[in-house]
């Protein structure tokens, strides 16, 4: 394939309020990523700070402007290894707003921060919710999207970075355990399957492991064909470790999907809901 | 359960052309399905007329208006047997217009005809595009939607009659064989998951069987849950028979997925998108 591009998931553990061992994990990581040849690498959601906070004080004192040390260092290290780096991570942007947010950086350059939109449980007492849109990145490898977690259980949301030409979503999560029937890939995994079939476009999803504060994740980080198929993970897992795939990024750009049908030009717009805009 | 409801999928196989035939073949499904205790059965696209028309001319002379003799068959059996069916037929109203439509039957009463609206492949070539949205009918059973086939691939068509209150959304469909991974379940079948998972309603598609002029179906029929789980059917097949799921339609009434989380409350529709219209 020309078009060949390796793409990461670097499933670990941060450690709630640990923001500096948080850093030197992350970036052990991203080494271990670029080691097996891994050229955009993704990172779970809070990545920086861990995730089970009791109250918004706390996540502030864990919270970090987009410019801080965290997302500096994994520049760094996206910098000395040419990597395209997607990461979740609490921030502040010096007023009384903290945000669940990612950010995407290639090489030395942060390109675009991203704050989660839809804020699951208890989330919404302690982060504000974003009010922007998922962007949509063109990087030397490919153009990329992000979201993160909870963003993809809504289809509109995946649809946005689709229809504006991502090849690639990159979804940093910390996807909560929860019952499935024996033998099932976790629920979250299939909907990133469907996801990524509607919209034949890549889908990359970074989660964690451990346990926090009584909280487990499914440890099922998974990379997704623009087929809708899990080509790396998507099984539930304890274990840390770098999920890789070999992916041809071009593969997007062709929406048809047998004989004459191409599955964003066959969609209704005309006769899909109005919006609703909120109150 | 106080609120059991047993929904039926009548995977049969349809002959092209014999539209007399197809009403005899439709109406044994229907009865198979009461004797097994059915009470809500859904029937395959084009149920009447078969799918694989060389042209518009030769739909034409299968197509039959909502009130033929095969929508008024099934009617006769709905209401000896106390039966909602939704089945899909080759329509004609009556102008030039030809529709691979489905009608929601409850008792001896046509409730809702349905016009498919993203049409399939060589489909575009041969129907006209249906310009409604999906009807949402409130039977004595519960709240039924219907789709068909290749609608259930798009999630904003999907998620206008589950926030129109559907506990069920039935889709007459024929699904086109297509490639899978070894022990995958087929990607409509995953998506159709998806679509329950993300609006917490049942999902009963109706597949069929057979070859006709070189064109097979994945016959996977389907029974899926609130949670997104298949509870009947799902994995491929050649043969004809019924898919039996007893289902609480009442789950569908509550979006909660976890502590503070709501999967519709959660939507963000300020946010999405804004509809373009088609030219």
């Amino acid at each position: 394939m020309n078009d060949t591009t390796f793409v990461a998931c670097a499933q670990l553990e941060p450690v709630l309020g640990d923001e500096a061992g948080n850093v030197a994990r992350t970036c052990r990581a991203l080494h271990s990523a670029a080691d097996l040849g891994a050229q955009i690498v993704v990172l779970p959601e809070l990545a920086s700070s861990g995730y089970a906070f009791t109250d918004r004080d706390e996540a502030r004192r864990s919270a970090q402007p987009a410019d801080g040390i965290c997302v500096t260092a994994w520049a760094a290290v996206a910098d000395s290894r040419g990597l395209v780096v997607v990461g979740g991570f609490c921030e502040s942007d010096g007023t009384d707003a903290i945000y669940n947010s990612a950010v995407l950086i290639e090489g030395s350059e942060i390109r675009a921060v991203y704050r989660k939109a839809h804020l699951w449980d208890r989330e919404r007492l302690i982060f504000d919710a974003g009010q922007e849109e998922p962007p949509v990145v063109d990087t030397h490898l490919g153009r990329i999207g992000v979201v993160i977690c909870y963003d993809l259980e809504f289809p509109e949301w995946v649809r946005i970075p689709a229809l504006a030409g991502a090849q690639l979503l990159a979804a940093p999560s910390n996807w909560p355990e929860a019952p499935r029937p024996a033998g099932e890939r976790p629920g979250e995994v299939l909907r990133a399957q469907a996801g990524a079939g509607v919209n034949r476009m890549y889908i990359a999803v970074c989660d964690r492991v451990g346990t926090e504060r009584g909280v487990d994740w499914v440890g099922g980080s998974v990379i997704i064909d623009p087929d809708g198929w899990c080509i790396a993970g998507g099984q539930p897992s304890t274990e840390s470790g770098i999920v890789l795939a070999e992916c041809d990024l071009s593969l997007a750009a062709d929406k048809a999907v047998g004989g004459l049908s191409d599955i964003h030009a066959d969609r209704r717009p005309g006769l899909y809901a109005p919006v609703t805009h909120e109150s």
